[in-house]
C-alpha cells in the first residue's frame, strides 16, 4: 500500500536510460540559471534600507552610494566567473574548483560553506516569496510561516517527481518578472523625471545627528553586507555549464554578461526609484510592494508585480533544490558524506538530498518566525566564502595551466579574490554578532565531519582491500563436514525439524543445545528427542537466572577456545515466522535475537561465525 | 552500561532455586492480605456522602442507614468466601473458580473483570492515599497529580526489585492504621456520648424538599453503590491461602472472618462518627481528616492518623501489584495473553506485567486529575461482576462435588452469588452515566482480545505439531552438495571472500549475483572475478531502475520455479559488520534489509529457503 500511495505521488519508476541532458539555448539557460540571482532585487534594497533606518531616515539616502558600490561588485565578480566558465567548460562550481587547485581543507570548506548556503538560499526565498504575497494580501501575514513550510514542501514535492530543467517553464515567470520590473523601473523614472511622482511623507521619527554619526562607519559596512545578498546565485551558471548548446562555454559567458548586466539594472534601478519616493522598510510590506502601489497604484499591473516576485522567488528556491543534491552526492561519491546521498532514486533524482534540504530549510523558517531580514545575517557568509575560495582556486589554475594571455586571466581572478575576500570580512565582522557567527561555527563543523566520513570510509576500503591476500590460498577447500554446527531448539516440533535436518546435511558435527528455563518443557522435549533427534546430540544448559540467551551464548564462546584445526562455527537458527506482523507481538522472538546478537559479536579468539537461519512460516 | 545501571536499580538477578514461600502465620497474613479491603474505609463513607449531598444536607443522615445495608452485604460475601476457601484450598481466584466451574467466557470474563479492577485499584489506592497527605498538608494539593505518580512509581520499582510478601514489613503499617483508626472511633464515640464533642455547623446552601424528594430513589442507589467500593479487596486471602501455615484452608478462614469483622467495625464506626459530627464533604480535605482534627486537635495522633491511612493506601496499591502480573501469568501460561506476560524476570518477578500496570494506573490517575470521587465510578463494577461469577461458580461447584452438608454450602455461596449480582445491577444501573460505561465497554474488547490470542497461539500449536510426520521421513538425509547456493554480492574483497568459500563449501551448486547498478563497479568486478571467483559463475543482474534488491529478488523468485528435483534454495549473504553502530549509518546496510525480506517471504510455490549470514568484522 505504501508503494501505490508513493507512485501516485511522486510516479511511475524511471529508467536509467531516461537520464539524459536536454541542451538549452542562451535564452532557455538566462531563465534557468538566473533566478536565484535576479530574484535577490526583491530583497537586498530592502536589507540595505533596514540597517540604514537604524541610524534615521536621513541615513537612508545613502542606499544610492552603497548600491554602486554592490554594482561594481557585481561587475569584478561576474567578470571573475566569465574566466572560471572558460577555465572549467566542463563545470566548475567552487568545491571542484577549489579541490582541484587548493586541494583538500580548501575544497571541502568551500563545500560546506555552499551546502549552508544552499539551505539558506530555501529559507530566504521562502520567506521573501510569501512576503511578496502577504504585501498583496496582508490578511495571509498571520500564516506566513505555514505558507513558507507549505512553499519548502511543495517545492521539494516537485523535485522528488523530478522536474527537469526545462527552459520554456522557467521562461515564464522568469522573463514576466524581468518584463514587469524593468516596466515598473521605467515607468517610475519617466513620471519622477517628469515630476508626476511626489514622495511620499515617512512617519518615522527622526535621530538626532549625534547619534548618526557616531554609529555610522559600522551601519555602513553592516549596510553594505546586506545589500551584498543580491551577488548570490551568481555562481549557478559556472556550474551548469555542460547544459548548454555548443559551443558551451562561449554561450555560458555570454549568458553570464547578460545576467549581470540585467542584475545591475534592475538592482540600481529599485534602489533608485526607492529613494526618490521616499519609502521607508515597513514590517507588513516590502519595499517592492510599496513602489509597486506608488508607481502603478492597486490596479492588475502591481499584482503582477507581486505574483512576479513570489514566482521567481519560489524558482530561486528551487535551483537550490537541484544544486544542494548534485553537490552533496558527489561529495558522497568522494566519500565525504554518507553514500546514501549518491543513491539515485527510482525517478532519477537524489532523494535524500531533496527531503533533507527540505527539513533543514522548514527548520530554519520556523526558527526564525519566517521573516527575512531575520535570516539575512546568515547568509551570503558562505557565498563570499565559496566565492574567495573559487577566485584564488583560478589564480592558481592559471598559474598551473598557463596558456594564452594567462598572465591576464591570473590578474582578473585574483581581482575577484582580493573583492570577495574583502567583502567576506566585511560580512562577517559587521554581521557576527548579528547572526553570522552561526555559519562561523557551521563551517568547520561541517568540514570536521566531512573529514571524519572520508577517514572512516578510507579505513573501510583498506580493511576490506584485498592486497596481501593470495588467490591461491582462498582456492583451497575445506569440507563443510568439518564445521562444527550448533542447533539451538527451544522445542522439537514441525519449526525446528527444518532447521535439524539442514544441519546434518551439513556437517558430521551437528549438537542441538537447548536452554533449561522451564523443567516440564525440557523433560517433554528429551522424551522426544529419542524418536526425533535421529542421531543429532541434545545438549541441555542450565539457566539459573531464567535467561534464555546468556547460557546459549556462553556456549558459543567456549566453543571458540576449543578446537583449533576444524572448520567454521556454524549456528543454525530455526525461526517460524507468523502469518502476520501483529502475531510476532505475540512471540518471544529469541531467534531474532540472537541471530543480531551473534552477527554483531565478534567471536572470541578472532574466530568469525555463520549464522544461519532456517525460517519456518506459519499460514495463520 | 544499560545492564549496570540496571543492576544499580534493580539489584542482582536471582537463581531460579531462590523462589521458595515463606509461610505465614495468621496475624502475618491478615497485614499481608487486609490492606486494600481495610484502607477503603478511607473512602469509602465519604464517596456515599458525596452523592447524597447533592439532595442537600438533609440527604446526609442518610448514609446511617446506607453504611448498615453495606455491612449486611459484607457479611454475606463474607460467609460465602469462607466456603470458597474451604472448596479451593489450594487458591480459588475468580478467573479459575469461574473457568473451572462455568465455562472458558464466564472465566474470561471474570479475568477482564480483575484485571481492570486492580488498575483501578492502584490508581484509586494512590489518590486517595496523596489525598490523606494533602489534607494534613494542605500546599500539596496543587501537585497530586505528580504524587500520585511518582507513588506508583515507587511501589512499581520496589515490586521490580522484589518485595517479598513479608508479614513483619507489612505488619507495621496495617496494624498501626487499624489501632489509630480504632482509637479516633472509640475516643470519637465516647466524646460524643459524654456530650463532650459537638458537631460543627455545615456550611451548605440547604436544597428545597422538593428536589431532593424527586430525586431521592436514584441516588440513595448511587449512594449505596459509591459505598460498595468498602467491599474491594475482601476476595484477597482466598487467592493466597498457599501462603497460609498448615492447616492452610482452616487459619485462611479464621483470617477472613478477623478482616471482615474489624472492616465492618471501622466503616460503620467512621460513618456513625461522620454523622453526628455532621462533617460534611470538602474539596482539599478528607472526611477521615475532618473527623480526626476534631477527635484529636491538630496534634501527633492526627498526623499518626494521616499517615496511617496514606501508609495502607500505598499497601493496597501494593496487592495489586502482586495480584496484576499473577492473574495475568496464568492467563499468559493459558494462552490468553501474550507469552512475554508469563516470563519470570531476572529477580523473579513478572516485570512486564509491573510495567503495564504501573503505565496503566499512571495514564488513569493523570486522566482523572488525580480526584477520587472521579475514578470511583468507574471502581467496583469490575469487582462485583468478579464476585458475582466467582460465587455462581460455586454453587455450580457444590452441585458437581457433592460432598457433605453440600446443600447448605450451595444455598449460602447461592445468597452470596444473587446479593452480589443484585448489588452489580445497582452499581450499573446508578453509575452507568457517571464512568461505569467505560468499564462495561472494557470488559467484552478484553475477552475478545483474550479469546483471539488464545486461538492464535493454538493455531500456532497446531500448525507446528509433528502429528502426521513420520520420523523415518525425516532421518533420510539429501546431501548438502544438492542445494542450490546463491552469493549476492556488491563487489569482491576481503567481506565477501569468506562468504564465497563458505558457500563452496556447502555445495556444487554456486552462483554469485551482482546487480548492475553502477557501470564502472561492474566492470571492475568482473575483472577481478577471473583471479578471485574460482570456480563460481557471476551472474550480473540488470537494474533498469537502479534498485539494488528488486532484481534480486525476482532472480530468487524464478529460482523457485526452477528444478523441482534439487535440494534447498540457499541464499549466502556477505555483510561486514562495522566496529560501532554510528559507521553503520553510512553504509547502505543492504544485507541486512535483504536478510528480513527473505526472512519474511515465503518463497513461491511453497518453498522455503535458508538464509545464511557469513559476517565479516571491521577493526576500525
Amino acid at each position: 500500500m505504501g508503494s501505490s500511495v508513493r507512485r501516485l505521488l511522486l510516479g511511475e519508476p524511471l529508467p536509467t536510460a531516461q537520464e539524459t541532458y536536454h541542451r538549452l539555448s542562451k535564452v532557455q539557460a538566462l531563465a534557468v540559471f538566473s533566478s536565484d540571482a535576479l530574484s535577490s532585487v526583491a530583497y537586498a534594497t530592502e536589507e540595505i534600507l533596514l540597517v540604514l533606518v537604524l541610524a534615521g531616515t536621513g541615513a537612508l539616502q545613502l542606499s544610492t552610494p552603497i548600491a554602486l558600490a554592490i554594482a561594481a561588485l557585481l561587475a569584478i565578480v561576474g567578470r571573475s566567473y566569465y574566466q572560471t566558465i572558460h577555465g572549467y567548460p566542463s563545470g566548475g562550481g567552487a568545491y571542484i574548483v577549489a579541490y582541484d587547485n587548493l586541494g583538500t581543507w580548501p575544497g571541502l570548506i568551500a563545500a560546506a560553506a555552499l551546502l549552508i548556503d544552499y539551505v539558506l538560499t530555501v529559507a530566504v526565498s521562502a520567506t521573501a516569496g510569501v512576503a511578496a504575497i502577504t504585501s498583496a494580501v496582508p490578511s495571509l501575514y498571520v500564516c506566513r510561516v505555514e505558507l513558507c513550510v507549505l512553499a519548502i514542501a511543495f517545492i521539494a514535492w516537485a523535485n522528488l517527481r523530478g522536474v527537469r530543467e526545462s527552459g520554456t517553464v522557467f521562461a515564464i515567470p522568469t522573463y514576466g518578472f524581468v518584463v514587469i520590473f524593468l516596466i515598473l523601473i521605467g515607468v517610475g523614472l519617466i513620471r519622477v523625471l517628469t515630476g508626476n511622482l511626489t514622495p511620499v511623507s515617512t512617519h518615522m521619527e527622526s535621530v538626532p545627528e549625534a547619534g548618526v554619526q557616531s554609529l555610522a562607519l559600522l551601519l555602513v559596512l553592516r549596510a553594505f553586507a546586506s545589500g551584498c545578498t543580491a551577488l548570490t546565485g551568481i555562481e549557478a551558471i559556472s556550474n551548469g555549464i555542460r547544459a548548454f548548446q555548443e559551443p558551451e562555454a562561449e554561450n555560458a559567458g555570454k549568458t553570464l554578461i547578460a545576467m549581470v548586466a540585467l542584475l545591475a539594472t534592475m538592482f540600481l534601478g529599485i534602489t533608485f526609484l526607492t529613494r526618490h519616493l521616499g519609502v521607508a522598510p515597513l514590517e507588513h510590506e516590502t519595499i517592492v510592494s510599496q513602489v509597486g502601489r506608488q508607481v502603478f497604484g492597486r490596479g492588475p499591473l502591481y499584482l503582477i508585480l507581486q505574483a512576479g516576485t513570489a514566482a521567481i522567488l519560489i524558482l530561486a528556491a528551487n535551483t537550490s533544490f537541484a544544486d544542494f543534491p548534485r553537490l552533496s552526492s558527489i561529495l558522497a561519491r568522494d566519500r565525504y558524506l554518507p553514500r546514501q546521498l549518491a543513491n539515485l532514486g527510482d525517478r532519477l533524482v537524489f532523494n535524500n538530498g531533496i527531503i533533507g534540504l527540505a527539513l533543514l530549510a522548514s527548520a530554519l523558517v520556523v526558527l526564525f518566525g519566517g521573516q527575512t531580514h531575520r535570516l539575512i545575517p546568515l547568509y551570503a557568509v558562505g557565498v563570499f566564502l565559496a566565492f574567495t575560495l573559487s577566485q584564488s582556486g583560478m589564480v592558481r589554475h592559471w598559474f598551473r595551466v598557463r596558456g594564452q594571455g594567462w598572465q591576464v586571466k591570473a590578474v582578473l581572478n585574483g581581482m575577484g579574490a582580493v573583492a570577495t575576500g574583502i567583502v567576506l570580512v566585511v560580512i562577517v565582522a559587521s554581521k557576527l554578532v548579528h547572526g553570522a557567527w552561526v555559519v562561523i561555527l557551521l563551517v568547520p563543523i561541517c568540514v570536521w565531519f566531512f573529514h571524519a566520513i572520508g577517514r572512516h570510509y578510507a579505513a573501510v576500503a583498506e580493511q576490506l582491500s584485498l592486497e596481501g591476500l593470495e588467490p591461491e590460498e582462498w582456492g583451497e577447500l575445506s569440507s563443510s563436514r568439518r564445521h562444527k554446527v550448533v542447533v539451538p531448539v527451544s522445542g522439537i516440533h514441525r519449526g525446528t525439524l527444518p532447521a535439524m535436518r539442514f544441519a546434518r546435511s551439513l556437517s558430521k558435527d551437528v549438537t542441538a543445545v537447548m536452554v533449561d528455563v522451564e523443567a516440564e518443557v525440557t523433560a517433554s522435549v528429551r522424551e522426544k528427542w529419542a524418536t526425533w533427534g535421529h542421531d543429532i546430540p541434545l545438549l541441555v544448559l542450565e539457566s539459573p537466572y531464567r535467561s534464555t540467551i546468556g547460557p546459549l551464548l556462553d556456549y558459543l564462546r567456549e566453543l571458540d577456545h576449543q578446537e583449533a584445526d576444524r572448520g567454521l562455527a556454524v549456528v543454525v537458527l530455526p525461526e517460524f515466522v507468523t502469518a502476520s506482523r501483529w502475531h510476532s507481538l505475540l512471540h518471544n522472538q529469541t531467534a531474532q535475537l540472537v541471530k543480531r546478537i551473534l552477527v554483531y559479536q565478534r567471536g572470541e579468539a578472532a574466530k568469525d561465525r555463520v549464522i544461519i537461519d532456517v525460517p519456518y512460516h506459519l499460514r495463520r
